[in-house]
């Protein structure tokens, strides 16, 4: 039997730090007709919250550390502030979404990150997805909204990566469903160069990637989010696209479509 | 057939503030084998993290407003930071829990309380609890744990007193099972004299607490509460106490019931 269709989208934190941008995603979003699921990142409304607050980032060689301090703040701005709204503006366009973290109904568990050269603090890196908790909600219609916050089932929420949570929720769910994950973020996909924005590189299979990573043009912040898409390609995930908001609409042409 | 029973508590501030209270207290609940629900209120977290950013409470006529930079507070205080917490401390426990807010699957939708001489701002007034999409969750051995934060279904969140967010759960979920609501607090039940924390008022019907509050025995914060929990009887909740934390080991003798 064909495997009925699953979409996850990612959003990162540029679209949520322009409102109008989010709006017009979000009905877009509550527009797609299969099984969906929602993981958004952080923005810039959590950093503005801890310099409010006057706590200064943390950072060692240039990596975000969490410390108790700033595990409260994300986990006030990502799954109360952010969550909310998002579920809240679904909820008017007729998407019945639910928002949760990694805790609620034990949906994704992680641990905390082993300290090797850098204490990362509570950086939660994934153990297991709930696949059949997040396949209950989505046979009932519900959209699951996630925020980038998981736990590790003894007492202690964890900051995660949202790359890596839609990654890892599109692996677990592709046992199920023929899915899709989507990254959508303000680029309009892998550029051959920086300075043009209309260089996408429409296709990349992992032999390409690896030259690109050699050529260095993927580089940075790209090269976690490229990897977190093979990751999902590699364990069963049928496609992976990065683009703009515009990818959901399916009708740019475009944007960087993944392969293996 | 007898319906299946289901216990409703609602844990106030006080309970919040105190971690190890807290803590003892979510073992507890956690110890309860029928189907459940915990409602939670917000505490003075919200107050210390507005006083931190430099937000004064609004106050009206001794009544709190709900500017939208309060409300943005109390979504992340409530939904994000102490939901979060206390669904982490739960798993923990081995209660499979998931934290809620009322714009979550759309549980709980209310409407901008009308303003009449007070504009109470973004306060939510209950209008429907989503009954089926919660007794989802309980079938599936989910616990819902509410805070008191609602929506309007036009993408408004909305502050809702957790008290009548309680009572109105146990209202809409009354018809599904045998209900007990219970209202977990600082006294250990309704006191015949507040200097004497020991003179709980046993057993209070319809016609004693009209008298109570002739007397001038209920008054204050205990008037909306004790309505709340009338409001539950009058509309089918079988059973409603209220007492401090020892309330729901079942143990203490020590605790107010009431009846119609």
């Amino acid at each position: 039997m064909k495997k009925q269709k699953l979409h996850i989208v990612k959003i990162g934190g540029n679209i949520i730090n322009d409102e109008a941008l989010l709006t017009s995603f979000l009905k877009d979003f509550s527009a797609i007709k299969s099984p969906k699921i929602l993981v958004h990142g952080g923005g810039k409304k959590a950093s503005e919250v801890a310099s409010i607050i006057g706590l200064k980032p943390k950072m060692i060689n240039g990596r975000r550390i969490t410390d108790e301090a700033n595990l409260d703040i994300v986990t006030m701005v990502y799954a109360g502030l952010l969550n909310k709204k998002i579920t809240a503006q679904l909820q008017k366009n007729n998407c019945n979404a639910m928002g949760l973290s990694g805790a609620d109904a034990n949906c994704i568990l992680a641990h905390k990150r082993i300290v090797k050269d850098i204490d990362y603090g509570f950086a939660g890196d994934i153990d297991a997805v709930n696949s059949e908790t997040i396949n209950l909600f989505l046979q009932n219609n519900i959209t699951p909204v996630f925020c980038a916050i998981t736990h590790d089932k003894n007492g202690q929420l964890l900051n995660t990566n949202s790359d890596t949570i839609a990654s890892e929720v599109a692996v677990a769910m592709s046992g199920l469903y023929e899915t899709e994950l989507n990254y959508v973020f303000e680029l309009k996909g892998v550029l051959e160069s920086i300075k043009d924005k209309n260089s996408v590189i429409k296709h990349i299979n992992l032999e390409k990637y690896k030259q690109l990573i050699k050529e260095g043009i993927i580089s940075e912040g790209m090269l976690p989010k490229l990897q977190n898409c093979f990751n999902a390609l590699e364990k069963g995930v049928q496609k992976v696209k990065i683009g703009d908001v515009s990818l959901i609409k399916n009708k740019n042409e475009l944007y960087t479509t993944l392969s293996i």
